[in-house]
Order: C-alpha cells, then sequence, then structure tokens
C-alpha cells in the first residue's frame, strides 16, 4: 500500500476509529496531530490541503486525501476480513456504520465533546438546549445495539467488522457524555469482545 | 435477485435514493407506503417485524430488511457501474455518501421536513433555536459541493455513481427548506445531469 497519513485530533473517537482498524489488519500509519481546540482544521491551509471541510480525520494515500471516518476504514479494510465479502453482510455492515454517523455519533460523540472538553460551563444556549435530546437520543442507539447484540456476538455476521470498530469508537467512551453503560449489559459484553481481539490497541496508544 | 419490497415514506429524500437507483440499474421493486406523520412507523408491529429503530427507508430483501437507506442503494447497485470498482473511488464514493448523512441530510432534509411537511407554525422551541444552524450547516455542505464540482460532471471517478444520487435526492428539493440554489451553479448544472441520465425518474413518479 502507498505511504499512508492520519490527519487528527488523536482524543477524537473517529480518528481512533481508523487507529484501530489500522491495528487490526496490521498497517503502519503516520499520524499528524491537530488541535481542533485551537482552530488548527480550520486554517487556510488545512482548508486548500487537507480538508475543505475542516475536519479531521483525513486519511492520506499518497497524494490522495480521503475525509469521513468511516470512508477511510473501509478503504484500509477492503480485501480483509473486517469486511465481510457476502453482499447483504457488506451492505448491512454499512447500515450499522450509517448508523452510527447519523443517530449515534451526533448524540453521543457531541455530548462527551461538549461536557468533557468543552465543558458544560462553556457551552452556548443553543447547545445547551439540546442536551436532552442528545442524550435521549444516545440512549436509544445504545438500546437498540444493546438489543440487537442479545445473542449475538458481533453486530454483523458473527465476527468482528467494522461495523464494531465504529460503534466501539464512541460506545466504549459515552460514559464521559453523561451516558450509563451499566443500563446496557449486552454493550458492556461486546465492548469486552472488541478488546480481546487479537491487534486491539486503546484509544490513548 | 431475491423479491425486493421497499417499506417506505414516499416523499422522503432517503426513500427516493433507493427508488432512483433501482430506476438506473432496471430493478424492479415492490413499494409499501407508511405516514411517518401519523406515527406509521413506530407501532409495535413496525418495530418488531420491519425496524427496530422505527424508521423508513427499509429494504427487504426476500426475508431480510436492509435499514438505511445509503446501505440499501449499496445493496442494490453492487456489481453495477453505479459503485466503481477501483478501491480508492469506491473508498471515495461513501465518503460522500457518509457526508450526506452527517453533514446535509440533518441540515437540509430537517429544514425541509420542518418548513414544508410539519410547517413552521407548529415548531417546538428546541426546533425553533436550530434553524439558523442547519440552514448556516446546509449551505455549508452546498458550497462544499458546489466548489468540488466546478470542473467536474460527477463527484467521483467522472462517472454517476451513488454518492451522486445520495447527495441529489436532498439537493433537487433544497428549496422547499428554504435554501437558494441559485447560490450554487455548479450543483445546479450538476442536478441537470443527473437528471439527463438514461432511467432517471422523478421523486413524484
Amino acid at each position: 500500500m502507498q505511504n499512508l497519513i492520519l490527519h487528527e485530533y488523536s482524543p477524537s473517537g473517529n480518528c481512533y476509529k481508523i487507529r484501530l482498524t489500522a491495528a487490526f489488519i496490521g498497517q503502519p500509519i503516520e499520524r499528524r496531530e491537530y488541535d481542533i481546540l485551537k482552530g488548527e482544521t480550520r486554517t487556510p491551509q488545512f482548508l486548500a490541503d487537507v480538508n475543505a471541510n475542516g475536519r479531521i480525520p483525513v486519511l492520506q494515500i499518497g497524494d490522495r486525501f480521503l475525509p469521513e471516518s468511516n470512508a477511510a476504514c473501509f478503504y484500509l479494510a477492503a480485501g480483509t476480513p473486517l469486511v465481510p465479502g457476502e453482499r447483504f453482510e457488506q451492505a448491512d455492515m454499512l447500515r450499522w456504520m450509517f448508523f452510527e454517523q447519523y443517530n449515534h455519533e451526533p448524540n453521543i460523540a457531541t455530548l462527551r465533546f461538549w461536557l468533557a472538553y468543552v465543558g458544560a460551563d462553556n457551552l452556548n444556549d443553543a447547545q445547551r438546549g439540546q442536551i436532552e435530546a442528545k442524550k435521549a437520543g444516545g440512549d436509544a442507539a445504545l438500546k437498540l445495539m444493546d438489543e440487537h447484540l442479545a445473542g449475538r456476538d458481533y453486530l454483523v455476521g458473527g465476527r468482528l467488522s467494522l461495523a464494531d470498530i465504529a460503534l466501539y469508537a464512541y460506545t466504549h467512551v459515552a460514559e464521559e457524555g453523561g451516558f450509563d453503560l451499566a443500563l446496557y449489559p449486552g454493550v458492556q459484553a461486546w465492548l469486552a469482545r472488541v478488546e480481546a481481539q487479537p491487534g486491539y490497541v486503546a484509544m490513548a496508544a
């Protein structure tokens, strides 16, 4: 594979997904850090050279740039056991990855960012007005996962796939966003199964 | 292919994406309608039999159910020219589809739903408090597309792909959400190119 550079903010679960995917498949990856709290992904240079959307992560593959965490995971893991080859299972894996970006991340990751990084005292009124709905939305996402994982070891096809990696990233730190994982024992058992997989690396690694 | 049933609310752009993909590849699809304004996707039967997440669209393939519009499009179009075979291009197509669900749909589709379906007078305070941010977020998404489409005919790989279908669905009706497409001439020209493709069907068809 060409030289790979991950443009990232390392505490971001979206960036961690890509590092975790790379670790599970044994793919070395160079890391370049930007502090989003200091606006380092909104500079004219970042917007022109890395991502016009002003966001991390971006996976750089040679001289090409791939934004969107789940797309970068898909690129890395193509052809490995992390992407099921069967047509329905592959689409079902993507189903959980779209669920993650639509129902899970905007609730759980955003509350974690607001409460653990920005700080509750620094939120504006529009943000404060959304806390209740995001808490309810995040709990609904965790409940859905918990029910799906009853009697299943992994989200899709009976083995670890990108669906698990995508949803593991922010679920395992959901308590930093005010969520109580003890309410979701199926989710907790699944988190432990992901962590026991060969190649697993922690978020802080 | 097995018998396909689309569980849908036909004015939804997310449902239209799937019909448009099926039309472009000439795949017949049965349609089953639910009125989301009457809560028909939150009934115990729908939650148990179709989608525990209480949302449409869901693509039923034989006795299996696939939620998430973009995952359903991916299932349908696997192996067709709508999904680029080259590794980077396929991931880049998914990049735009994740962008659609994260940066585009929650702004543009939600404002369209609130203003054109629920009605401005029926919004609650939490919704009203988000209108300004959603307008700005939607305009940022349209601007990003407009700049990317400068000098390009389609979003990825020089030809129509699921990236175009996913983003066409709510972009072409963005004015119902209060967006002014005349500000984005590159987007307008691209909408016309999608509409000129063989097999195209309108949202109301």
